[in-house]
């Protein structure tokens, strides 16, 4: 039991984890938890993809390292070319050998989508690491197109992965990184 | 002090606040904590503005109004058309009569804007909670076009208000509305 603001704290970017699985059932509690935030409307539009098979997340992360590749090679003024060289390395998982990753996915024609599944996500790290739990959102690992994958996992084609969350039992909690001051712009009293 | 489990069933939509201001020391506290939430590539590009001020407010809630109802005008098959009648109600101020509003905005060129200011905005509401304080994300609020006004407020004209959201002392904290059970497409073990 941590006060709201022990807890701030104690949310890290976790990307080193034991060799321990996380049971279904503590994943589920999380995702029960998620389903407590806010969204446009009361609309809920968050669904979920538990993925726990260490085979099939190396399969996601070559996926999703191919077709940004493939953007990359496409634009390369892009943002994503500065992790170009991480991504050509045969051995790197986006997912960084985590026991369990979970998508955050919602209907792509919801206005809101992109937002209300934000704020899941945000409810789903806290929530973990209420629990000792160790979480991050991995975005260079929501590229997945394949239609034979995507079906795989249960995704339907006009769905949309807004977060893709690693979570697990952390090895290492890192320091918080830097913050910078709140950039307060105006106070108009 | 409470779990994080009873937390989220502490932060509720507050829409009736009571007649009491908020002391600016206290927001301040939950913008800080507002900034320990995660961001794309640690980049933090949230800013926030702070208004106090009920003729301000009242004059942003005129001005949001206004410029939806011409865009209901435009494209009547909009989403917003719901809201319609309600906007048209003179007396109605779409920030429910709170003592303060927080803008969270940031630079519209930010291709994660929407999502980063969004977690910062539910670690604002959850923080707000702790501290027995209620909040309410109000899109309705977010419509600020004219120059003038975004002047004022100290808003660039090259950023978006991606969370408008409403602070105060609650006077009636609702009953949460009712939540779907999570919705699983598929667990791949």
């Amino acid at each position: 039991m941590c006060t709201f603001s022990e807890l701030l704290m104690k949310r890290r970017s976790v990307r080193e984890f034991e060799k321990r699985e996380v049971p279904l059932s503590i994943t589920e509690e999380i995702i029960k938890e998620s389903c407590c935030a806010p969204s446009a409307r009361n609309e809920q539009p968050w669904h979920f993809i538990i993925i726990n098979n260490e085979t099939m997340i190396k399969r996601l992360s070559d996926e999703s390292k191919g077709v940004i590749l493939e953007e990359i090679k496409k634009s390369p003024g892009s943002p994503l070319k500065k992790y170009e060289e991480m991504l050509r390395i045969e051995g790197f998982n986006v997912f960084w050998g985590a026991p369990t990753v979970v998508y955050i996915v919602g209907p792509e024609s919801k206005g809101s989508l992109q937002v209300d599944c934000a704020l899941a996500a945000s409810y789903f790290m806290l929530s973990a690491a209420s629990r000792g739990l160790g979480t991050c959102w991995v975005a260079l690992g929501s590229c997945i197109e394949d239609p034979e994958i995507r079906k795989e996992i249960g995704l339907p084609d006009d769905y949309k992965i807004v977060a893709p969350i690693i979570l697990g039992y952390p090895r290492v909690i890192p320091e918080p990184p830097p913050r910078e001051n709140p950039k307060i712009l105006k106070v108009v009293s």
